[in-house]
């Protein structure tokens, strides 16, 4: 039977600049027998650790609440939405998102943390270290919190992955009732990053949450640059 | 430790209309002693079974593909955006989705599937029976599988609950570093069936998943049209 599990890496303490992520996470997993890695996990790791080991401090002045704002124009290619203090603005990625993805929660008052320069990069790092110097062939996301048009609070998204797609192609495989499906692509890594976040909370410091028993099926070569980041062309709404 | 389960309930037959789902999922799950219900589960229902169950459906010409779009029209109460046989609208219950939610896989050929018409009152007549008649006390969501502006590939959302929260506001929590954290409004309610997607599949005839250890301060009376749904006035997308 189809049967997931999805739990938190205890034990990750402060990331500092240049600390290798995959040997924190394989040592912080190795930590409880019971959330040892195992091969075909999926690993999901949320954005500010990876934006704090790869350097993307940037540092603002603590006494004025809008001092990121500067950066989170620098960082949009086009501002979508203004209302208020808050800018909707597409980011270099192509990343749809409030304040261009830079984020000053739980980083050290007087610093912002601005998004990867490239997560699926990223992504790629952390699994091809944990493969080669751990030996536990996993799949990474890299997740971030964004809002959405329409529908209120936010959600964790993907926004890189290193072996897990992100799209499954449902087209054409045939329904329950045995017919031609109609096209069906769904968004598998998104459904990853929202289910890894049911563990990880805001504020319990689980950056890096483990799910176990997808379908093998889903564990390929994936990219969310190239999969889910829908071009501006063939998007309605930009 | 913080650790979720998600199983699919297996051996749900065709539903029929005016079946009682209660009944069939209580039935279902005591099939197997791996998916027995018990107090504190999420149990998340596809829209399909509930739009049967419920007379949602609608005959239409079979030998017309585009024989449901004036249902789509009857069913949208504004058009966000045309492209070739693609409709975005808005429905009357303030869905922004494509066709206005009708949908013609797992149907019966000659058939479309409307939406429930109050998906959060579905959610609790389940919850209700399941609790008064099964002596089982779980919160229930009715998911659905939307698009979303700028990201490709769609995901399982929720349309209605019952028992459970739609947002969990995190406005004012510390953060990890102890500092008061910005505004954080988590939609838990679309993560948790973005979760349940995972075990469902789209062919795999799972209309049923169960989510076991969330975060027992969810499970509060929430409402996806009370808590989700955003209204036209306070959406920047609209």
């Amino acid at each position: 039977m189809s049967r997931i599990e999805i739990f938190g890496i205890e034990g990750i303490g402060e990331i500092v600049v240049g600390d290798d992520l995959a040997s924190v996470i394989a040592a912080a997993a190795a930590g409880s027998t019971d959330t040892n890695l195992a091969d075909g996990d999926v690993v999901v790791v949320t954005q500010k650790i990876v934006s704090k080991a790869e350097d993307r401090l940037v540092a603002i002045d603590p006494n004025d609440p809008l001092s990121h704002k500067p950066l989170v124009e620098r960082e949009s290619v086009r501002i979508l939405r203004r209302r208020g203090d808050l800018i909707i603005s597409e980011t270099e990625h192509g990343f749809v998102c409030a304040n261009a993805g830079i984020d000053l929660s739980n980083v050290e008052r007087g610093w912002a943390a601005l998004l990867p320069i490239d997560s699926d990069r990223s992504a790629r790092r952390i699994r091809d270290g944990l493969r080669h110097r751990f030996g536990v062939d996993v799949a990474v996301i890299i997740s971030d919190t964004f809002g959405r048009a329409w529908r209120r609070g936010v959600t964790d998204v993907a926004i890189g992955c290193a072996g897990v797609a992100g799209v499954v192609d449902l087209r054409g495989t045939p329904d329950a009732l045995g017919r031609e499906m109609q096209v069906t692509e769904v968004a598998i890594v998104d459904e990853l990053a929202a289910a890894a976040e049911l563990v990880m909370g805001k504020s319990t410091n689980i950056p890096v949450a483990v799910i176990r028993g997808v379908d093998a099926s889903w564990l390929r070569d994936g990219s969310v640059a190239d999969e889910i980041v829908r071009s501006p062309k063939e998007d309605l709404f930009r």
